[in-house]
């Protein structure tokens, strides 16, 4: 049976989709549609009782929280597909380091600028150029943060492509198309080299091509 | 050599300590000032280039982000100490979903309470009675939900203590004591026994005693 995962038009399940791609996991999309907040349907929510995306059910096990299924799916598979731990303790106390650093200083400004520039007539907002000046500024300071960590090492973790990476790859990926802001990764050089190669992978493309069905 | 922990005084460190204490590994505190901006001085940068709290150096092995600290201990010593992961896959697939939803579910309504009513003179904030209103009530909800988790699981993640239930201990501490929340906790039945069972353990008993001092 393979895996099912919940939420294919949300960019956090783009994370998980990617990632079973590289273990060479097979998985079918279920979509849940946002929109008619299907997310908050009681049938769903015995799935997720906060009602977000994604969700995998894997047999009679369900989890969420999109980085938990990466770790999960990374652990499970260690040896089969790419290995995106790393292979000491060390390099995987970074790996775990970088990805949340993903979550918790990269994530957030970049979510505000989707949200304000995409988003805010879905999100019934009004769109607030001193939130967008404000987020870019932050957003900025991280990937100065980052264009120096790319300097020592190919990827954020170390030499070797890790679940620290492609968390970004969602994200990223708005980022440089429909919120507009390419060259906050051009302009850098260490990053935009890291982005070009992370994001050619085979595994992103055919997520993309997934998702532009 | 000893473990060192920098920056104490955050709740985020105690979150590392107590799990250094459940893993009986020694280690030591080093004070670092916020009020005087020690964080972002060069020196503290090379340590941790976004400025935050906490950081460990283990020998010449340097970790940031405290749930990446975490991690990186329950794996190194899975077998000394408390087991903080779980035995099986699928059990540690749970540790990590709860881990995360205490990070974006749990921690931010709680934050901005305690951000609102404990240190609105530090943070130069004035206190805004409708985020502490709307703040209270998005952490009802989440405790809503641990409710109904916690009256079929003893603990987060299953039947055993893990790292999911550790790292809630710190911000909580705060919650019921200064923040003034005790009844959200109390008015619960199953969250109410479950924080009684965890904060009564002697690895945080002797983390608050070490911080009071």
């Amino acid at each position: 049976m393979v895996v099912k995962v919940y939420g294919p038009a949300c960019a956090s399940a783009h994370r998980v989709m990617v990632c079973l791609v590289e273990k060479e996991v097979e998985f079918e999309t279920i979509p849940v549609n946002i929109l008619t907040g299907e997310h908050k349907n009681p049938e769903f929510l015995k799935l997720q009782p906060f009602g977000s995306l994604p969700v995998i059910q894997d047999g009679d096990y369900t989890l969420f929280e999109s980085r938990a299924i990466l770790r999960y799916y990374a652990e499970k598979y260690k040896s089969q597909g790419t290995d995106l731990l790393g292979k000491t303790m060390e390099d995987q106390g970074l790996v775990q380091q970088w990805l949340e650093v993903e979550a918790h200083n990269f994530q957030p400004p970049l979510y505000n600028l989707l949200r304000q520039i995409m988003l805010s007539s879905h999100c019934g907002i009004t769109r607030d150029e001193q939130v967008i000046k404000e987020s870019e500024e932050k957003l900025g300071k991280v990937l100065d943060v980052y264009e120096d960590r790319l300097s020592e090492s190919r990827y954020l973790a170390g030499d070797f492509f890790s679940l620290a990476d492609l968390a970004h790859l969602p994200l990223t990926e708005y980022m440089v198309g429909p919120v507009g802001k390419a060259y906050m990764i051009k302009e850098r050089k260490h990053v935009s080299a890291w982005w070009d190669e992370i994001s050619s992978r085979p595994s992103w493309k055919k997520v993309l091509e997934m998702i532009s069905k």
